[in-house]
Protein backbone atom coordinates (compact mmCIF):
# COMPACT_ATOMS: atom_id res chain seq x y z
CA UNK A 1 0.00 0.00 0.00
CA UNK A 2 1.17 3.28 -0.72
CA UNK A 3 0.38 6.47 0.74
CA UNK A 4 0.44 10.22 0.16
CA UNK A 5 -0.40 13.35 2.30
CA UNK A 6 -2.53 16.08 0.81
CA UNK A 7 -2.71 19.51 2.68
CA UNK A 8 -5.95 21.21 2.00
CA UNK A 9 -6.08 25.13 2.58
CA UNK A 10 -9.41 25.91 2.78
CA UNK A 11 -12.54 24.85 3.95
CA UNK A 12 -14.04 23.18 0.81
CA UNK A 13 -11.22 22.54 -1.77
CA UNK A 14 -11.05 20.34 -4.55
CA UNK A 15 -7.18 19.53 -5.15
CA UNK A 16 -5.91 17.64 -8.25
CA UNK A 17 -4.17 14.37 -7.25
CA UNK A 18 -3.58 12.94 -10.95
CA UNK A 19 0.42 12.96 -10.86
CA UNK A 20 0.40 11.36 -7.48
CA UNK A 21 -1.60 8.82 -8.48
CA UNK A 22 0.53 8.93 -11.58
CA UNK A 23 3.76 8.63 -9.93
CA UNK A 24 2.60 5.64 -7.88
CA UNK A 25 1.65 3.94 -10.94
CA UNK A 26 5.01 4.41 -12.83
CA UNK A 27 6.74 2.73 -9.26
CA UNK A 28 4.77 -0.12 -9.28
CA UNK A 29 6.35 -1.74 -12.89
CA UNK A 30 2.13 -3.07 -12.94
CA UNK A 31 1.58 -2.23 -17.36
CA UNK A 32 -2.01 -3.87 -17.22
CA UNK A 33 -4.17 -3.17 -13.73
CA UNK A 34 -6.19 -1.32 -11.59
CA UNK A 35 -5.25 1.22 -9.31
CA UNK A 36 -7.69 1.64 -5.95
CA UNK A 37 -7.56 5.34 -4.21
CA UNK A 38 -8.87 5.17 -0.83
CA UNK A 39 -9.34 8.65 1.30
CA UNK A 40 -8.81 7.05 5.40
CA UNK A 41 -11.43 9.78 6.44
CA UNK A 42 -14.67 10.60 7.01
CA UNK A 43 -14.93 14.52 6.48
CA UNK A 44 -13.46 14.36 3.01
CA UNK A 45 -13.59 11.93 0.03
CA UNK A 46 -12.85 11.60 -4.02
CA UNK A 47 -14.49 12.10 -7.15
CA UNK A 48 -13.05 12.33 -10.89
CA UNK A 49 -14.62 15.21 -12.90
CA UNK A 50 -13.48 17.99 -15.39
CA UNK A 51 -10.08 19.85 -14.47
CA UNK A 52 -9.89 22.08 -17.70
CA UNK A 53 -12.49 24.42 -16.54
CA UNK A 54 -12.27 25.53 -13.19
CA UNK A 55 -16.07 26.46 -13.02
CA UNK A 56 -17.07 22.50 -12.94
CA UNK A 57 -15.39 22.18 -9.52
CA UNK A 58 -17.15 25.47 -8.28
CA UNK A 59 -20.50 24.23 -9.67
CA UNK A 60 -19.67 21.48 -7.76
CA UNK A 61 -19.05 22.42 -4.14
CA UNK A 62 -21.67 24.77 -4.68
CA UNK A 63 -24.64 22.37 -5.57
CA UNK A 64 -23.49 20.23 -2.96
CA UNK A 65 -23.79 23.11 -0.27
CA UNK A 66 -27.27 23.90 -1.35
CA UNK A 67 -27.80 20.17 -1.52
CA UNK A 68 -26.57 19.60 2.23
CA UNK A 69 -25.78 23.33 3.57
CA UNK A 70 -23.48 23.55 6.26
CA UNK A 71 -26.10 25.01 8.80
CA UNK A 72 -28.60 22.72 8.75
CA UNK A 73 -30.06 21.19 11.86
CA UNK A 74 -28.08 18.69 11.99
CA UNK A 75 -27.84 15.89 15.14
CA UNK A 76 -23.61 15.67 15.61
CA UNK A 77 -23.00 17.90 18.00
CA UNK A 78 -19.30 18.34 16.17
CA UNK A 79 -20.71 20.76 13.20
CA UNK A 80 -19.55 19.08 10.64
CA UNK A 81 -21.91 16.97 9.69
CA UNK A 82 -22.78 18.45 6.47
CA UNK A 83 -18.66 17.56 5.61
CA UNK A 84 -19.61 13.90 6.48
CA UNK A 85 -22.79 13.84 4.22
CA UNK A 86 -21.15 15.29 1.18
CA UNK A 87 -18.07 12.68 1.23
CA UNK A 88 -20.04 9.77 1.80
CA UNK A 89 -22.24 11.23 -1.48
CA UNK A 90 -18.77 10.99 -3.95
CA UNK A 91 -17.28 8.45 -1.79
CA UNK A 92 -14.36 7.34 -0.32
CA UNK A 93 -12.57 5.32 -3.20
CA UNK A 94 -12.27 5.55 -6.95
CA UNK A 95 -11.06 2.52 -9.24
CA UNK A 96 -8.69 3.92 -11.98
CA UNK A 97 -7.10 2.12 -14.93
CA UNK A 98 -3.65 1.15 -15.31
CA UNK A 99 -2.78 0.34 -19.31
CA UNK A 100 0.60 0.31 -20.77
CA UNK A 101 1.90 1.52 -17.09
CA UNK A 102 0.62 4.50 -16.96
CA UNK A 103 -3.21 5.95 -15.75
CA UNK A 104 -5.63 5.57 -17.69
CA UNK A 105 -8.38 8.55 -17.53
CA UNK A 106 -10.26 9.95 -20.11
CA UNK A 107 -9.21 12.83 -21.75
CA UNK A 108 -11.32 15.69 -19.72
CA UNK A 109 -10.62 13.52 -16.02
CA UNK A 110 -8.83 14.05 -13.21
CA UNK A 111 -9.30 13.03 -9.82
CA UNK A 112 -9.70 14.87 -7.01
CA UNK A 113 -9.25 14.77 -3.46
CA UNK A 114 -12.65 16.70 -2.16
CA UNK A 115 -11.67 17.85 1.10
CA UNK A 116 -15.08 19.32 2.60
CA UNK A 117 -13.55 20.33 6.34
CA UNK A 118 -10.75 22.13 6.21
CA UNK A 119 -7.69 23.22 6.10
CA UNK A 120 -6.32 20.02 7.05
CA UNK A 121 -3.28 17.35 6.62
CA UNK A 122 -4.77 14.50 5.15
CA UNK A 123 -3.61 11.22 3.93
CA UNK A 124 -4.24 9.05 0.80
CA UNK A 125 -3.98 5.20 0.61
CA UNK A 126 -3.30 3.53 -2.67
CA UNK A 127 -3.39 -0.11 -3.49
CA UNK A 128 -2.12 -1.37 -7.14
CA UNK A 129 -3.90 -4.51 -8.63
CA UNK A 130 -2.64 -6.19 -11.60
CA UNK A 131 -5.22 -7.55 -14.64
CA UNK A 132 -5.77 -10.93 -15.58
CA UNK B 1 -17.11 -14.93 -3.82
CA UNK B 2 -18.15 -14.79 -0.08
CA UNK B 3 -21.54 -13.98 1.73
CA UNK B 4 -23.25 -13.21 4.62
CA UNK B 5 -26.50 -12.03 6.26
CA UNK B 6 -27.79 -9.18 7.61
CA UNK B 7 -31.10 -8.89 8.91
CA UNK B 8 -32.46 -5.41 9.11
CA UNK B 9 -35.13 -4.70 11.77
CA UNK B 10 -36.41 -1.09 10.29
CA UNK B 11 -37.48 0.43 7.72
CA UNK B 12 -34.25 2.46 7.28
CA UNK B 13 -31.19 1.34 9.02
CA UNK B 14 -27.45 1.50 8.84
CA UNK B 15 -25.85 -1.81 10.03
CA UNK B 16 -21.95 -1.63 11.10
CA UNK B 17 -20.17 -4.92 9.20
CA UNK B 18 -16.78 -4.42 9.75
CA UNK B 19 -15.93 -7.43 11.84
CA UNK B 20 -17.55 -9.59 9.30
CA UNK B 21 -15.55 -8.06 6.80
CA UNK B 22 -13.03 -8.54 8.64
CA UNK B 23 -13.42 -11.96 9.24
CA UNK B 24 -13.60 -12.26 5.21
CA UNK B 25 -10.21 -10.78 5.49
CA UNK B 26 -8.26 -12.82 7.52
CA UNK B 27 -9.66 -15.93 6.35
CA UNK B 28 -8.34 -15.47 3.05
CA UNK B 29 -4.56 -15.38 4.12
CA UNK B 30 -4.10 -12.44 1.81
CA UNK B 31 -2.05 -9.94 3.37
CA UNK B 32 -2.13 -7.35 0.96
CA UNK B 33 -4.55 -6.50 -1.73
CA UNK B 34 -8.70 -5.30 -1.70
CA UNK B 35 -11.37 -6.42 -1.12
CA UNK B 36 -14.52 -5.15 -2.74
CA UNK B 37 -17.89 -5.84 -1.16
CA UNK B 38 -20.98 -5.70 -3.03
CA UNK B 39 -24.85 -5.64 -2.03
CA UNK B 40 -26.71 -7.35 -4.86
CA UNK B 41 -30.35 -5.92 -4.00
CA UNK B 42 -31.31 -2.45 -5.85
CA UNK B 43 -33.40 -1.18 -2.65
CA UNK B 44 -30.11 -1.24 -0.10
CA UNK B 45 -26.64 0.26 -0.47
CA UNK B 46 -23.20 0.44 1.04
CA UNK B 47 -21.42 3.21 2.33
CA UNK B 48 -18.56 4.15 5.11
CA UNK B 49 -18.69 7.43 7.02
CA UNK B 50 -18.16 7.90 11.19
CA UNK B 51 -19.68 4.85 13.07
CA UNK B 52 -18.03 6.91 16.66
CA UNK B 53 -20.93 9.08 17.01
CA UNK B 54 -24.58 7.45 15.73
CA UNK B 55 -25.63 10.75 15.05
CA UNK B 56 -23.70 11.07 11.91
CA UNK B 57 -25.64 7.94 10.46
CA UNK B 58 -28.82 9.03 11.78
CA UNK B 59 -27.92 12.62 9.93
CA UNK B 60 -27.14 10.64 7.29
CA UNK B 61 -30.00 8.88 6.52
CA UNK B 62 -32.61 12.24 7.80
CA UNK B 63 -30.82 14.83 5.12
CA UNK B 64 -31.06 11.56 1.96
CA UNK B 65 -34.87 11.35 2.91
CA UNK B 66 -35.30 15.18 3.08
CA UNK B 67 -33.60 15.17 -0.43
CA UNK B 68 -35.43 12.18 -1.77
CA UNK B 69 -38.81 11.64 0.48
CA UNK B 70 -40.55 8.59 0.06
CA UNK B 71 -43.61 9.94 -0.91
CA UNK B 72 -42.37 11.52 -3.66
CA UNK B 73 -44.70 11.13 -6.77
CA UNK B 74 -43.01 8.50 -8.06
CA UNK B 75 -43.62 6.34 -11.42
CA UNK B 76 -42.80 3.10 -10.03
CA UNK B 77 -45.69 2.14 -8.47
CA UNK B 78 -44.18 -1.01 -6.00
CA UNK B 79 -44.22 2.21 -4.02
CA UNK B 80 -40.35 1.77 -3.18
CA UNK B 81 -38.81 4.40 -5.40
CA UNK B 82 -36.79 6.25 -3.16
CA UNK B 83 -35.31 3.40 -1.48
CA UNK B 84 -34.05 2.40 -5.04
CA UNK B 85 -32.97 6.04 -5.26
CA UNK B 86 -31.63 6.76 -2.26
CA UNK B 87 -29.57 2.89 -2.62
CA UNK B 88 -27.92 4.43 -5.71
CA UNK B 89 -26.92 7.59 -4.35
CA UNK B 90 -24.97 5.96 -1.95
CA UNK B 91 -23.80 3.05 -4.29
CA UNK B 92 -23.59 -0.64 -4.08
CA UNK B 93 -20.01 -1.47 -3.68
CA UNK B 94 -17.27 -0.47 -1.35
CA UNK B 95 -13.36 -1.21 -2.53
CA UNK B 96 -11.37 -1.18 0.85
CA UNK B 97 -7.67 -2.35 1.12
CA UNK B 98 -6.01 -4.71 3.23
CA UNK B 99 -2.63 -4.26 4.64
CA UNK B 100 -0.65 -6.48 6.89
CA UNK B 101 -3.80 -9.17 6.28
CA UNK B 102 -6.15 -6.97 8.29
CA UNK B 103 -9.20 -4.38 6.84
CA UNK B 104 -7.40 -0.70 6.36
CA UNK B 105 -10.04 1.46 7.64
CA UNK B 106 -9.39 5.10 8.98
CA UNK B 107 -9.35 5.77 12.49
CA UNK B 108 -13.15 6.85 12.13
CA UNK B 109 -14.33 4.82 9.24
CA UNK B 110 -16.35 1.89 9.28
CA UNK B 111 -18.49 -0.07 6.29
CA UNK B 112 -22.31 0.16 6.67
CA UNK B 113 -24.54 -1.80 5.09
CA UNK B 114 -27.82 0.59 4.29
CA UNK B 115 -31.06 -0.53 4.09
CA UNK B 116 -33.48 1.32 2.81
CA UNK B 117 -36.78 -0.53 2.50
CA UNK B 118 -36.63 -3.17 5.25
CA UNK B 119 -37.50 -4.95 7.41
CA UNK B 120 -35.64 -7.63 5.50
CA UNK B 121 -33.18 -10.25 5.32
CA UNK B 122 -30.42 -9.29 2.80
CA UNK B 123 -27.07 -10.78 1.02
CA UNK B 124 -23.59 -9.30 1.21
CA UNK B 125 -21.31 -10.09 -1.14
CA UNK B 126 -17.32 -10.34 -0.99
CA UNK B 127 -14.54 -10.79 -3.10
CA UNK B 128 -10.50 -10.70 -2.20
CA UNK B 129 -7.93 -9.59 -5.40
CA UNK B 130 -4.12 -9.76 -3.79
CA UNK B 131 -2.34 -6.57 -4.78
CA UNK B 132 0.86 -6.59 -7.18
CA UNK C 1 -7.89 -3.48 -20.97
CA UNK C 2 -11.38 -3.51 -23.11
CA UNK C 3 -13.66 -0.84 -24.28
CA UNK C 4 -17.05 -0.60 -26.03
CA UNK C 5 -18.87 2.08 -27.39
CA UNK C 6 -22.63 3.40 -26.48
CA UNK C 7 -24.33 5.53 -28.72
CA UNK C 8 -27.37 7.25 -26.72
CA UNK C 9 -30.30 8.79 -28.39
CA UNK C 10 -31.47 11.29 -25.98
CA UNK C 11 -30.21 13.88 -24.06
CA UNK C 12 -30.56 11.83 -20.76
CA UNK C 13 -31.09 8.10 -21.25
CA UNK C 14 -29.51 5.23 -18.97
CA UNK C 15 -28.43 2.23 -21.32
CA UNK C 16 -28.75 -1.56 -19.71
CA UNK C 17 -25.02 -2.83 -20.62
CA UNK C 18 -25.47 -5.81 -19.05
CA UNK C 19 -24.88 -8.30 -22.30
CA UNK C 20 -21.66 -6.09 -23.41
CA UNK C 21 -19.80 -6.59 -19.77
CA UNK C 22 -20.98 -10.40 -19.91
CA UNK C 23 -19.32 -10.76 -22.97
CA UNK C 24 -15.83 -9.37 -22.01
CA UNK C 25 -16.30 -11.35 -18.68
CA UNK C 26 -16.71 -14.50 -20.80
CA UNK C 27 -14.08 -13.93 -23.30
CA UNK C 28 -11.49 -13.00 -20.49
CA UNK C 29 -11.95 -16.73 -19.25
CA UNK C 30 -12.03 -15.74 -15.51
CA UNK C 31 -13.48 -17.70 -13.04
CA UNK C 32 -13.60 -15.80 -10.08
CA UNK C 33 -12.56 -12.20 -9.69
CA UNK C 34 -14.27 -8.69 -10.66
CA UNK C 35 -14.60 -6.58 -13.70
CA UNK C 36 -14.13 -2.54 -13.22
CA UNK C 37 -16.19 -0.83 -15.79
CA UNK C 38 -15.04 2.73 -16.21
CA UNK C 39 -16.69 5.63 -17.75
CA UNK C 40 -14.14 7.75 -19.54
CA UNK C 41 -16.23 10.98 -19.52
CA UNK C 42 -17.24 13.60 -17.57
CA UNK C 43 -20.83 14.01 -18.24
CA UNK C 44 -21.99 10.55 -18.39
CA UNK C 45 -21.43 8.16 -15.76
CA UNK C 46 -22.72 4.48 -14.98
CA UNK C 47 -24.82 3.03 -12.10
CA UNK C 48 -26.55 -0.18 -11.16
CA UNK C 49 -30.38 -0.34 -10.60
CA UNK C 50 -33.55 -2.41 -11.28
CA UNK C 51 -33.59 -2.94 -14.99
CA UNK C 52 -37.48 -4.84 -14.53
CA UNK C 53 -39.38 -2.27 -14.21
CA UNK C 54 -38.50 1.37 -16.46
CA UNK C 55 -39.85 3.16 -14.37
CA UNK C 56 -37.35 2.94 -11.84
CA UNK C 57 -35.03 4.69 -14.22
CA UNK C 58 -37.73 7.72 -15.10
CA UNK C 59 -37.70 8.05 -11.10
CA UNK C 60 -34.09 8.41 -10.78
CA UNK C 61 -33.81 10.65 -14.16
CA UNK C 62 -36.41 12.83 -13.22
CA UNK C 63 -35.17 12.96 -9.32
CA UNK C 64 -31.52 13.84 -9.80
CA UNK C 65 -33.21 17.02 -12.67
CA UNK C 66 -35.09 18.00 -9.64
CA UNK C 67 -32.12 17.86 -7.12
CA UNK C 68 -29.74 19.35 -9.83
CA UNK C 69 -31.70 21.23 -12.60
CA UNK C 70 -30.21 22.01 -15.91
CA UNK C 71 -31.04 25.42 -15.68
CA UNK C 72 -29.57 26.15 -12.53
CA UNK C 73 -27.34 29.10 -12.45
CA UNK C 74 -24.11 27.46 -13.03
CA UNK C 75 -20.48 29.21 -13.33
CA UNK C 76 -19.66 26.42 -16.31
CA UNK C 77 -19.77 28.31 -19.40
CA UNK C 78 -20.35 25.41 -21.87
CA UNK C 79 -23.85 25.07 -20.51
CA UNK C 80 -24.11 21.04 -19.23
CA UNK C 81 -22.65 21.79 -15.48
CA UNK C 82 -25.44 19.76 -14.36
CA UNK C 83 -24.69 16.87 -16.92
CA UNK C 84 -21.11 17.03 -15.04
CA UNK C 85 -22.65 16.91 -11.28
CA UNK C 86 -25.29 14.11 -12.17
CA UNK C 87 -22.42 11.60 -13.39
CA UNK C 88 -20.59 12.94 -10.20
CA UNK C 89 -22.83 11.77 -7.88
CA UNK C 90 -23.41 8.16 -9.61
CA UNK C 91 -19.64 7.81 -10.11
CA UNK C 92 -17.93 6.80 -13.06
CA UNK C 93 -16.85 3.41 -12.44
CA UNK C 94 -18.81 0.29 -10.78
CA UNK C 95 -16.91 -2.71 -9.82
CA UNK C 96 -18.63 -6.17 -10.14
CA UNK C 97 -18.12 -9.71 -9.22
CA UNK C 98 -16.79 -12.96 -11.40
CA UNK C 99 -18.64 -16.21 -10.02
CA UNK C 100 -17.95 -19.70 -12.23
CA UNK C 101 -16.92 -17.28 -15.29
CA UNK C 102 -20.13 -15.05 -15.19
CA UNK C 103 -21.15 -11.58 -14.34
CA UNK C 104 -22.48 -12.04 -10.70
CA UNK C 105 -25.77 -9.49 -10.02
CA UNK C 106 -28.42 -9.49 -7.93
CA UNK C 107 -31.20 -10.84 -8.74
CA UNK C 108 -33.26 -7.33 -9.96
CA UNK C 109 -29.95 -5.59 -10.56
CA UNK C 110 -28.48 -3.98 -14.13
CA UNK C 111 -25.48 -2.00 -14.94
CA UNK C 112 -26.57 1.16 -16.64
CA UNK C 113 -24.67 3.38 -18.61
CA UNK C 114 -25.79 7.12 -17.88
CA UNK C 115 -26.12 9.72 -20.44
CA UNK C 116 -26.54 13.27 -19.31
CA UNK C 117 -25.47 15.14 -22.13
CA UNK C 118 -26.62 13.14 -25.29
CA UNK C 119 -26.89 12.57 -27.56
CA UNK C 120 -23.54 11.41 -28.23
CA UNK C 121 -20.99 8.34 -29.31
CA UNK C 122 -19.66 6.95 -25.44
CA UNK C 123 -17.06 4.60 -24.78
CA UNK C 124 -16.69 2.26 -21.98
CA UNK C 125 -13.36 0.43 -20.92
CA UNK C 126 -13.50 -2.55 -18.28
CA UNK C 127 -10.77 -4.07 -16.77
CA UNK C 128 -10.78 -7.90 -15.35
CA UNK C 129 -9.19 -8.90 -12.27
CA UNK C 130 -8.74 -12.50 -10.74
CA UNK C 131 -9.63 -13.31 -6.76
CA UNK C 132 -7.19 -14.59 -4.78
Amino acid sequence: MKTFNVITLQHTQFVNIDSEVQAIVAQSGVQHGVCHVFVPHTTAGITINENADPDVVRDITQTLERLVPWEGGYAHLEGNAAAHLKAGLLGFTQTVLIENGALALGTWQSLFFCEFDGPRQRKVWAQIVPAA
